[in-house]
């Protein structure tokens, strides 16, 4: 059993869910309503930025005329118009899933190129997440709030509100380029494929769009987990997928849950031993996604090269320690490296971005099918969908249509299809990030390139740049610059000889 | 006053509302509940074509997962695959706003060309007309249920079911290519641009894609019909442009509609002095639209360049007969050449094709804002876009989105755009169409052909080759294959070396 994983989806999603759980219980890559009630959304102070906040009056719904239809919703958005001009493009980012803040806040890119291209910034935030909920505290009640959440409306919205501000800013002239990391990577590329007469292209970073139905192989993405642990150390790689029987072992005994509670150092006592198991995933998954090169805190407060630390850590571990509690003091390392926390809670992991709405689009166009092989660090498992659409069904009332972004986007022959029919897109990917197996990878023509680091993790070329930046990140980065700086020639050059 | 005037709508449509229409009453192009029921559904038999009927099993909500978006209704589509054998091409008429069998029976292009690429052909009805009502009887009754009907809906039809038909037919690798006239011209040029995946070309006959926004000047159409007449006869063009001051004349006088009724041979007294002109205009409309080189029978039966009869009728008229009676005769031709009719039903115009959802389509996204200048041979009158969408929110409870075309598939730049971003389609005009003035008329790119003929009508390419056909005619069509041809021995090239 597998399911789909956001790229910042913070409830843990493994591939295999019956290994502990109860038989009867959900598995918790889809949290039941107690379990969700007590996740906390958490009131983080936001960080301060250099951008003005604006909010446009969207559009419910684009593609039908329902009573309902034409209500009106505010979707924020932040500006930041410094090094501006009129004339001079606009860099947009378009927002996935989560506070528009935390994506700007963790987009540094753009703020660092703005002044060479003297260009206007302008954050989107995608429907649902932050504050751009159509139905305020309502949005997340049912389907009937929660059906306007997809991507093709978030497009949409882009669209209209991309339109919109040029003409408020009597800049119809200027030239859009869209930016986005990961969801919102493949909301950039598909951007540029649906709406090239918005954006004349798109730098989409980190985004898995082969990550559907049959294109890539389904146990691509837990693969990539454990090559990067793997290539660290092979010992590291055996203790993590070691401790997960030792893990089950320990779960059928008596007093198992005060055991684990002590061992895992939970701030409250465990009500299943899942919960530990997913604690773990959650660590080392997204771990290998923000293999950065440099300290950074994106998902969490880690160290320059966290996976090679988590392996420091279990392999010098003396022998004779069990296997758990080596990968348990090397999860630590994931949620504690800042050393603020004298015990976890586990069971109440603490919502900091507002990602929620992620799970209600892997129930109905993301999804996303995920499988863990013999060869990975975690324990084996296939992808049934029927009980993935079961589970939809019970939480939602919702089917998901598995099959739907590979008939709107492409599947199979995307990649031919962009050869022949598409322009200007960079897809930048770094071999770190398990999402990079359901990216682009090599060139596929002239203007639509794949800029791929052996080093790099999940968006890293997106972050603000620093002086213990790698060459290669800033090789990377640099071509970005002069790739997105030819299509701005060609752009400028087509105007005056229009 | 003007609106949007569709290809085939039959209620009159004007671009002058105001002139005899009391003030107080709607303009005919909207027609009234009053007036609308009597519109009778016409129960014509259907004509007997080479094709077995399917109902594909269709999503009612593509783009957005409420509740109710799942709901199922039964999609009609037509096959023939006489000719096909599995590998070859499947050609795919994309259905517009009118019983499907009706355009199968007008396209006979398609069953001329089938037989020499071995093509499985494929007329798929658009949803809400013909029998592919999502509601039944329902489907009609008010936004709630005609919420789902418009382009972008009708394109992922399109998407889903061929998709699933290749699946069915274990024909992943035979190619599709796209047909449509007019409406269903605009819905195969802009499936190319939006499922290049799907659709390896586009043959768009008769198109209007740049009818919307500003992009051309708002008078073109009814200029074009005034330059049909002109060119035929300009005694011609000045008899009508001077019947509609006697009519209105007339229409002030006591006995007024007595007098019309007598003089237009109605079968029922007149209610309106507006249904006159109303039925004047449709008259000379449409037989600019359909004044095709061969006798046909697309809107009426009709004979070939049946503008010149008009203007042949006109101008041998005895002199001092009044401009309106000469009119009238001439406008007779349109609606009686097969001299069946002893009276007119000038109130009770019949639906026969079921194209009354257009007018939905108008009052949501269709807007095509029209004008008649000076120039033309219509009184002369503006677009007032506010009185539009009051008169929509009046009937429908729903406001147009004007804009939603142009920031959907492209407005001013749109034709810029296809020349970097898009290939494979064929833009067929005739300048006798005055649909042609909104069609792309000029090659865009190596791969985006204009074809464009004189003398040509509304979608003439489409019709079955008969025998008189005219040599630029011919040609036109022998064009359209090899370029088709062309677009299918590259498919099959990149085939082999894939």
């Amino acid at each position: 059993m597998a399911s789909s994983l956001s790229p910042f989806f913070l409830f843990l999603i493994t591939c295999s869910a019956t290994l502990i759980t109860p038989a009867n219980s959900l598995p918790t890559f889809f949290p039941g309503a107690t379990y969700q009630s007590l996740i906390k959304q958490a009131k983080t102070p936001k960080p301060k930025l250099p951008f003005k906040v604006h909010y446009f009056p969207q559009t419910l719904d684009h593609f039908t005329f329902q009573p309902k239809s034409s209500k009106i919703f505010y979707q924020k958005y932040l500006i930041n118009s410094h090094y501006w001009h009129k004339g001079a493009p606009i860099f947009v980012y378009t927002g996935n899933e989560g506070d528009i803040e935390w994506f700007a806040a963790n987009t540094g890119f753009m703020l660092d190129i703005a002044p060479k291209f003297k260009a206007l910034l302008v954050f989107i935030e995608h429907r649902f997440y932050g504050e751009s909920t159509p139905f305020g505290k309502e949005s997340y009640k049912s389907a009937k709030t929660l059906g306007y959440l997809n991507s093709q409306q978030a497009l949409a919205d882009f669209a209209v509100l991309i339109r919109n501000l040029k003409q408020n800013l009597s800049s119809e002239a200027s030239p859009v380029v869209v930016f986005g990391g990961s969801y919102g990577g493949m909301l950039a590329a598909w951007f540029r494929l649906k709406y090239p007469h918005i954006a004349i292209g798109a730098l989409a970073s980190s985004a898995p769009i082969l990550q559907f139905d049959k294109i890539i192989p389904w146990s691509s993405f837990y693969d990539a987990v454990s090559q990067d642990f793997k290539d660290v150390s092979w010992n590291c790689y055996e203790v993590i997928k070691g401790s997960w029987e030792e893990l089950e072992a320990m779960s059928t005994q008596k007093e198992a849950l005060a055991e684990l509670s002590k061992a895992f150092r939970t701030c409250k006592s465990l009500h299943s031993t899942a919960s530990a198991r997913d604690w773990l995933w959650t660590a080392f998954v997204y771990t290998a996604m923000v293999n950065y090169p440099t300290e950074a805190n994106f998902l969490k407060p880690l160290p320059a090269y966290p996976v090679q630390e988590m392996c420091k850590i279990i392999d010098k571990f003396p022998s004779g320690a069990t296997k758990l509690s080596r990968s348990f003091a090397a999860a630590s390392l994931y949620y504690n490296y800042s050393r603020a926390e004298n015990c976890f809670e586990i069971e109440h992991e603490v919502d900091t971005h507002g990602l929620h709405g992620w799970d209600w689009q892997t129930c109905t166009e993301m999804v996303m099918p995920m499988t863990c092989s013999k060869e990975s660090m975690f324990p084996p498992s296939g992808f049934d969908y029927e009980e993935f659409a079961e589970q939809c069904q019970m939480k939602y009332e919702v089917l998901p249509r598995p099959h739907w972004i590979t008939t709107e986007f492409g599947g199979e022959r995307i990649q031919k299809v962009l050869k022949k029919f598409g322009s200007n897109i960079i897809f930048s990917n770094g071999m770190q990030d398990p999402w990079s197996r359901g990216g682009v990878l090599k060139n596929i023509s002239a203007s639509i390139i794949a800029l791929v680091t052996k080093k790099g993790a999940h968006h890293v070329d997106f972050r603000s740049a620093t002086k213990d930046d790698p060459d290669w990140l800033v090789e990377q980065r640099r071509q970005e610059v002069e790739i997105i700086q030819k299509w701005l020639n060609e752009y400028y050059a087509d105007l005056r000889h229009a």
